[in-house]
């Protein structure tokens, strides 16, 4: 079992590590120790800077009792700035003995080709402009903590919808729970791409383009903000696309604001006060989900 | 509890931390597994280079059957690359159940705005040209060690005093002490800030400026030498301020040469061989006392 | 003990590494947890890039029961950059109470200059253009597994003799063994040095430079393939001294190709599926070379 693209995700499979990150997060907050994942071992490789995403699978794996090797930056030191193909890297690396090797690259579809030259288990923590799975996981299991179900749920997404990986896995992953709406908010020239529109339609998810958040942000129980990732090349003004108190003064009560972090200044400071601002309970909640899909795979029942 | 600076330190606190530094080194030279920290966890975000000061919190963190998480180059990799605040930072590491946070950054006050919005303890390993605590912690236990008292002591320090850190912090330290000379040897464009003066002054610590390590060598207790540190873009010639056989000659038998290492040629390699070469003891030292720190900080008694 | 250059080894000790390197295989495929090497330390500083070998040596040390600490880029962040000297950074690892200190380095003969002023054991794992002591150990046991003995065995080493230090490591050790025939293939210009060429005629192994891979591969039982190192600043155009299907089919049936990896154009792709290509079987065979040998370094019989 691979984790590469959240078109993969089943309904039961989703709401499994719902149910299972709830009690990882248990195990979290009882601060005794697990022994879940002992004697599995995984690998973190990460070709793109991070270090949010590979810590918390590196802490997802200790927590459990599990061990984790690392490489903070691979495309620096690894046979990979040498010439080898990333088919060559898996077979080698299949020769150590690892459950799990969670990778991170700047090319879309890195994943994937690893997964199909690998016989371990392959996370996709980010390939590019591509897929970033096991966040969409840890959104929607955010919406679920909180509104208690997925379905029925409206979400506005704001900012780069052409660029941005967590977008295009969430709004996949949203499209297979039911009666969803999603408006999506962007620059018309940042919207996004045509293949997650198609996605949305064949799903029957109702959803509408705006590049108007003041209209959107009284309708919707979740806005999705995202950050313009300079690293990118790519920018726009986003002056109309910040949330701050007046986007929050027109949010419903029990609406919510999330975020993949990092933040610059999508959100202002202020925000964070609002009972509405979860995006720093999201950021946990990547902990607890990252543990549970590492049990869902490494674990057999 | 944060570790942020060396002006916050009570005597009584040095104190316990010089008792327990004696007992973490007779658990390390014991080569038993310690589980004193068991079930507790590290990380070290280092936005600076440095390979010394984060492997032995690390060893000290392992050494006592605890957990780190590491992140050697964060300012490449991290978060705060893409320009999230250090508020933002800390927010999210405190939802990773994390004990401790080591933080090194090459911006003065970086971890006392990290303390501030932290509710996990945080260890200032090094914040621009501020302050390095856990290094004047480790020099004060060097001189507890050799003369069985820090009260009384003359010490001279020698080199960049306007730029560094560990000068400043152990001048901080020393002043909670009691009849404490500092002689404060440098070139006259690279002496000493005027705070540093003043606290002193007001501490009733004696202290003498001077541009002449000769004179000053036969009658001191402690050379505290520095680097010149060129990765911070100043350097004066230092051929006047090298400790060597000469400055040796000069010095009292029982007197002692620390340096906070790494060195280059402020302390010519044919010092090394004598007993009054102190270096080395004081890097050993630093594993002890970063020991006896987190165990003060972690373990609740 | 320090492990510095494949000349050191005696016929003794690779048997017993061997042997040794069997078990271990038996101990990771077993899948249990070993705690042969249970409070032993190790740490790998590696001052130029290399994903793999430091990655094994960290696999190793954690299978069977030990710690690691790690510097993925010591180059960068360490107190090299600051300019200490080999012999001060082993002086301070050696207060840390390690038990093993692992070194990679783009100089020749730094780890020689390491283990001089080290009381603690080196490793290495590679300095400059001179020795790579484990890979050749990996590239023994190789054949040793595949051919049931070393002695009397056929080797074409190919490619950029000149530089590689696997081919000076590797042809040291062979030295070792009986009737060895080495086929040393390369462009005129990259052939190996001169030091090498003398220690084979004392050792009495018998070798010819040539540079036709088509004439040597039927005559030979292993091809030692290597990689034009880029990084090197050294190349040639490679097309004549290439694995393919056309090399294949003019070697023996019972051979084997080996390379130490990471590998770019020289084996092509298709040359993977011949039962004969046996260089991820020799990557596999890395982690149990290196679990052999840190059981040997660090646990008395």
């Amino acid at each position: 079992m691979h984790i590469i693209d959240t078109r993969q995700f089943s309904r039961e499979f989703m709401d499994k590590i719902f149910v299972l990150a709830e009690k990882m997060r248990q195990i979290v907050l009882s601060r005794q120790p697990s022994i879940i994942l002992k004697n599995k071992k995984m690998i973190a490789l990460f070709h793109e800077p991070s270090t949010r995403t590979r810590l918390s699978f590196e802490m997802a794996m200790s927590y459990l009792g599990g061990h984790f090797f690392s490489t903070p930056n691979a495309s620096e030191s690894s046979s990979a700035s040498k010439g080898e193909t990333v088919e060559d890297t898996i077979k080698v690396l299949q020769g150590y003995a690892l459950d799990v090797i969670v990778l991170r690259h700047h090319e879309d579809g890195f994943a994937a080709r690893a997964a199909q030259a690998s016989l371990v288990p392959i996370i996709n923590a980010g390939d590019g402009k591509n897929q970033h799975p096991t966040q969409a996981l840890i959104d929607l299991y955010t919406m679920q903590e909180k509104f208690g179900k997925i379905d029925g749920l409206r979400v506005a997404m704001v900012g780069d919808l052409a660029h941005y990986r967590s977008i295009r896995s969430l709004c996949f992953a949203l499209a297979k729970f039911k009666k969803i709406t999603i408006y999506l908010v962007s620059p018309v020239s940042f919207r996004i791409k045509d293949d997650v529109k198609n996605y949305l339609t064949k799903h029957e998810v109702w959803f509408l383009e705006s590049d108007n958040l003041q209209k959107v942000a009284p309708l919707v129980d979740v806005i999705y903000q995202t950050r313009i990732q300079k690293e990118r090349g790519i920018h726009f003004d986003n002056t109309d696309f910040m949330i701050n108190k007046k986007i929050l003064s027109l949010m419903k009560k029990e609406a919510i604001v999330m975020h993949p972090l990092p933040r610059v200044d999508e959100i202002s400071l202020d925000v964070d006060e609002d009972p509405r601002a979860y995006y720093f309970k999201q950021a946990e909640n990547g902990l607890y989900v990252r543990m549970a899909l590492l049990k869902t795979m490494l674990v057999r029942e």
